[in-house]
């Protein structure tokens, strides 16, 4: 892998989230050689994957460069590759561009989409987990009107129109509410043709209320805030099938639709090698107090992919941000420490609260003491999120954006720029570095 | 096609480009009923295209929603399609989405990069005509850094850091100096384990001289400007062969190279269904001097597809956005004096002079009185181009990219967006619309 030899100890960390990307930030490179190895050049700020798929935000402002993060850091090298498997007999890792040995691992791989065994689901549903999938996602919406322009069949139309999303958490929340935005701000003005009345957003819950993990409070104002933005809500619905053009449930209700978006679930992303008696409960694998994974004593597992089960949580952490920054942080104090000689501490995660947004002044923040909804909730989660955005250019665009938004009631970036012609789509094939998720 | 049948001569322009875009805005919407089909939802702002892909803009914010453009236009449609052929015997035009009629047909499908019949360069060569193909082109220099850090093979890293852009109009000049720039304020921070100062930027023109059609001063400026920056200049050569690894040339020059930009020439686009008899030098259509073909009465074409000979153009106008922004209105005009059976008058090009930048405070201007290069140039150059954009919102965020970069000696959208995963693509070309060039 071209990384030179020095006399420093090799920490490998896979994944550039929002754990490794702190992790490789933090570790003193006085005592470590870093590598930073990811299958994309760039990290992904998955909270504002949503607006890029509904035309809010341009892909390049929630993502961000991970060789400028590192430009003035020494004994740091991030390599753009797939990482195969973990081999951690021989101590090395299997990239597609060859081994390279470690002293100490990190996987911080994150989450993947989760379909919990539905094939035709997975087959016909469309994902966001990832830039290219919200991309897709955002060409898929706008194409589905202008598709819906030239028929002349009731029910393709109908199906072209209905818009049915799948898990009522934050991610499938924010989504139901940036398409009901699109809805009444842009798509009757870009569709005289339609009568955009006919769309409709159907968003789907198994558990009885949206939002499940926040507080009761905050839940029901998501609920009457998206009833509110016309958004169609079954909880204690699951759904068990869908062919591509019928989304079938455990309840009475069915659905016609060509746009399934399946934002229900994750799983942990663990890479080969990794022993299944260490992977635990949605995929994660188990680590001890020290994101240590049991029984290997200099392998590390960070964020969504690692299951860090106390008794505070039996379960293992949620799957958010804030969990994943904060083991990131702690993990490289204690490399640190370690590299001092001092002893490593147990890490604790500070719950600073749980947010999510509907639209234009509508959302709900929970903090530990206060809950609130409304107009300033909807402040301070864009405050939030503007300084969680890595690059300072990234969070003036972002703000541009919102701002424009706001005043205007625009979403400004209604491209459709799928498919890459076969030309550009023949050659992408033959000059593929890797084959990435 | 869905269009509803009103009592108003039908218009149907093919192209959302500078010529198509401006003829649709200002025909007189009360006298015509107005049909605008393109094969994207997007204008592209082509001028700028070089930027997207040496990672100074994002793509959206030179492209802009054709929809939004229109959207408080009566009896205006637009329709998202490709056309396959032209029909003056039924009046008809076929598109993959049905036949539509029209009472006036405008033409207006731009240029195509012409390769000059040499196949393997067409198979090899990376054109730079279309968003995605910027894009790719992105993903493309960006690639070749990670590819080369992985290279043992001396062979292969200086063909993956040579960049060959063939064509030393404002295109490949523009394109080279952006790679320069690159080169020195960004790659070398981005890429500490590798030696930059192997890169190196080959700019091949036939001519003798740069910027060829700019006075002889702008020529002598330019060529200053961007071996200054460190651009190898080739004057009085020409490409003859690309086998994807060596460029051979009619000079007795070669050149190890991954990728060989080709900004070299166009032509005229047409569309199916227009006589052989009617193309013209260039593959561009006749046309009088009202733009419209030759023995078709109710058929125009305008801009770069249009090949309007008079005294003073015997081969026709530049392929420009000026000229086709000129006939554009001048076309609109025309139809609307018919309308209220005024005179049609003849199309009168208005040379406001041309421009190109080198790179930060290097460009030339040349106006109909005054030439002037340096910074002055420069700061034209960018207000010009700022007016020249599409939307309020695309001007303020292309502001921001360009002080940014100024300020910080930075570009900031470098990311490998592609390849598209496996499972995207193969959705794509499902899911295909249409299948865009």
């Amino acid at each position: 892998m071209n990384i030179p030899d020095i006399d420093l100890p090799r920490v490998i960390i896979i994944g550039g989230g929002f754990a490794g990307l702190r992790l490789a930030k933090k570790i003193n490179k006085k005592h470590y050689q870093v590598v930073l190895i990811d299958k994309n050049n760039y990290h992904t700020f998955q909270p504002l994957l949503y607006q890029v798929a509904t035309s809010g935000l341009e892909p390049d402002s929630i993502a961000y460069p991970i060789r400028r993060t590192f430009k003035d850091h020494d004994n740091f090298h991030f390599r753009l590759a797939e990482v195969k498997h973990i081999n951690h007999t021989k101590q090395h890792i299997e990239t597609n561009f060859g081994n390279i040995s470690f002293d100490t691992l990190v996987i911080a791989t994150g989450a993947k989409t989760n379909f919990f065994g539905l094939i035709n689901v997975e087959h016909n549903a469309i994902p966001m987990k990832s830039l290219i999938e919200s991309l897709d996602l955002r060409s898929k919406i706008l194409q589905n009107f202008e598709k819906a322009i030239y028929s002349n069949d009731i029910k393709e139309q109908e199906r072209l129109m209905n818009f049915v999303i799948v898990g009522g958490g934050p991610t499938g929340v924010e989504l139901a509410g940036a398409l009901a935005e699109l809805k009444k701000q842009v798509l009757p003005e870009d569709f005289p043709d339609l009568d955009i009345r006919k769309m409709k957003i159907h968003l789907i819950e198994a558990a009885p209320r949206v939002l499940a993990p926040m507080s009761e409070n905050s839940s029901v104002k998501a609920h009457h805030f998206l009833k509110k933005l016309g958004v169609h809500i079954w909880t204690n619905t699951q759904v068990t099938d869908y062919d591509g053009k019928l989304v079938t449930t455990n309840g009475k209700i069915n659905f016609h639709t060509d746009t399934l978006i399946w934002a229900a679930g994750v799983e942990g992303a663990p890479i080969k090698g990794i022993d299944a008696t260490k992977i635990g409960r949605g995929n994660r694998i188990l680590v001890d107090e020290y994101n240590q994974i049991d029984g290997l004593n200099n392998i590390y597992a960070l964020g969504d992919v690692a299951l860090m089960r106390t008794k505070e949580t039996p379960n293992g952490h949620p799957m958010l941000g804030a969990v994943a920054m904060q083991q990131g942080v702690h993990l490289a104090k204690n490399l640190n420490n370690v590299a001092k000689s001092n002893k490593k501490k147990c890490f604790k995660y500070k719950d600073k609260g749980t947010m999510a947004t509907i639209g234009k002044n509508l959302a709900v923040v929970d903090l530990h003491r206060f809950k609130f909804q409304g107009f300033f909730a909807w402040f301070v989660w864009m405050f939030v999120h503007l300084m969680l955005l890595v690059g300072f250019r990234n969070k003036i665009i972002v703000f541009i954006n919102w701002a424009w938004s706001y005043i205007r009631s625009d979403k400004g970036t209604r491209l459709i720029v799928r498919p890459y012609n076969d030309r550009i789509s023949k050659k992408e094939h033959d000059n593929t570095l890797h084959k990435s998720a």
